[in-house]
């Protein structure tokens, strides 16, 4: 499977779009979005820019990434204003895989202006102005010494592929119809996906300190876990249950159970000390933040909750999925997920798991 | 009518797209395309930056704008060679209105970096950055200082909009079944129509004067005429012929009459004075190359070469014709529209008439 062509959130505005069911992702950067707001003015204050450059890397196509972007630009406003500098110039990249849906975003970008709280000082400057990129963020999006701040919510825990290293001679899956490190999983499966974390996550530090300037920050969300074993429930709960749908559809003769040996997902929530120990040896950036974050799922009506999660998980996994089992069989995929879903809300409460970073790019050493 | 949002070339890759019906434009790209390189090494080379940055102004969704910028990357890479200094970083963006499918142009990105004859010197520097930036290039789209080199092919002859000159106290178009200045024309019209390029090219010239740094470059082709006045048959007539397109089928009852009251092209084909007038007026470029080019259309098979001639002009056509006369008299329409213009081309040659136009940036006078 061709992540980097598979991958992206479904597109436009319809009832299964990514646009109107990533709420719950909007919940959680809303809880912590002072972090990177406030690593966003850190960067800011470092250099006092006339043109404050940065990226949103992973932007997905729903409002979510102008709403931070919008809300970031306010905060280093205000801090101009209190201190009566002359507000700075943006220029804002908003990157995801080719095959996001920026048509989408595009017209967005048109309300984007009206939602500037300090829009008259702002006109003056004509100062907002919105690039996209395309690519992945495992390799190098920007020249070099070209950004001042960067963040990535919720796109860091896709690997750049599906670890290798699952899969034995024959090229069939060793982790029999699980589609992530699972209780039932032969060791070499957790072993397998932490070295694509870890490989994945060396490229993204490496590329990125190359183009961010010297005091530069960059602020990550990510699915993230605080156990120290990567077969954590509450990190593999979601994976379970929608492999468990997909050997009901098995059983009952609706997919073929061969079309499942090379899926698996992805996807890797490291731990923190995980994060740490590759910053450490990528070596071009400090610690300044890490935590975990951990939030409810849902409103306490299992039923509705059940259906709206599973509508958020099917406009993450369904461009992956139909390449797997079919297009026509995601309808029903996605009814039995919701039901298994629900049954499991109904006892018990779903927690979302993220990790919080926010990194400093350590001062240059010239090179000889 | 709003151009902003109507105006974009056919998407996607289908029969009708512009990606399929844009050969005339490449040919006469490539025709003049050496001016548009020399432009950009001359841009290169009066700063010699590590990282060159430059904007295509109106990529549309074709081939055609990644084509040309191959060219200028391998000629700035060539002339570095020569020379033995290391090649650039490039960060290029690709503009064009939000309605534009952008998605089809990042498709075609990844086929990009193969098609760049220094791929091996280029590879050691991840060096050609691409971006999109949506917006209408009669305002600002870029920081301050911020690119080295502009390019614009076959796009600023499309106006802002409509030239409200040309409507009466109540609305209604004075230039009567005609959709561009004619001979049957009032006066009226054609003053409209120039006021309305002064008005927009001035609104560019002053965008860019503020986006490029000092001693920045501009290459623009667009459609022109070598005639003073702008009722000038080899402007004109293929207006002439699309506006008879439309009155057969208001004779034959296919359209009504009243669907055509508000449209009129939103296009002006400037002389090169009027051109350089502009330039004078705006005040911050001086003219460093003024011409005219001209070309035959089609390979001398009059039928053959009406039908693509039609099918090139419906692909820039189709989304504002769409607005005023519905989507099922579109085919009609550009089937009448072909046969008209194999009839014209059986009897004489048709020419393409482009102005192009180099501009410096001049010296900045420092603000007291």
């Amino acid at each position: 499977m061709d992540v980097e062509t598979l991958l992206h959130m479904k597109g436009g505005l319809g009832e299964t779009s990514y646009a109107r069911n990533s709420s719950i992702q909007k919940k959680f950067t809303d809880g912590v979005k002072h972090v990177v707001i406030d690593a966003a003015i850190d960067a800011y204050l470092s250099e006092t820019p006339r043109c404050f450059r940065m990226a949103d890397l992973g932007c997905s196509s729903g409002a979510n990434a102008l709403s931070l972007i919008g809300d970031i630009v306010n905060a280093i406003d205000e801090r101009c204003n209190e201190k009566t500098r002359q507000v700075p110039q943006f220029m804002v990249f908003l990157n995801d895989l080719p095959g996001n849906d920026f048509n989408s975003v595009f017209i967005s970008f048109s309300d984007f202006g009206s939602r500037l709280k300090n829009i008259r000082r702002r006109d003056e400057f004509h100062s907002v102005f919105m690039a996209a990129v395309p690519g992945s963020f495992y390799g190098r999006l920007f020249p070099s010494n070209s950004l001042h701040f960067i963040h990535s919510c919720h796109s860091l825990h896709w690997l750049s592929q599906v670890p290798p290293g699952i899969f034995n001679e024959e090229g069939k899956s060793m982790n029999s119809r699980k589609i992530y490190i699972s209780k039932t999983s032969p060791p070499a499966i957790a072993k397998a996906y932490q070295q694509q974390f870890q490989k994945d996550f060396g490229s993204f530090l490496k590329s990125r300190s190359e183009e961010l300037v010297s005091e530069g920050r960059m602020a990550l969300i990510m699915s993230g876990r605080d156990a120290k074993e990567p077969c954590n429930k509450m990190t593999t709960l979601l994976w379970e249950l929608l492999a468990r749908s997909l050997s009901i559809m098995v059983a009952q003769g609706e997919i073929e159970g061969e079309d499942l040996e090379l899926y698996n997902a992805p996807f890797y929530a490291p731990s923190l000390r995980e994060i740490e120990d590759e910053v450490v040896r990528e070596g071009s950036f400090t610690v300044e933040d890490l935590k975990i974050f951990k939030d409810k799922v849902g409103s306490g009506d299992a039923k509705k909750d059940g259906a709206a999660l599973a509508m958020a998980i099917r406009a993450i996994q369904e461009s992956m999925l139909c390449h797997h089992i079919g297009r026509e069989a995601i309808d029903r995929l996605f009814h039995i997920y919701s039901e298994l879903l629900s049954e499991v809300m109904q006892q018990e409460e779903i927690m979302a798991v993220y990790a919080i970073v926010v990194l400093r790019r350590s001062l240059r050493v010239r090179k000889h």
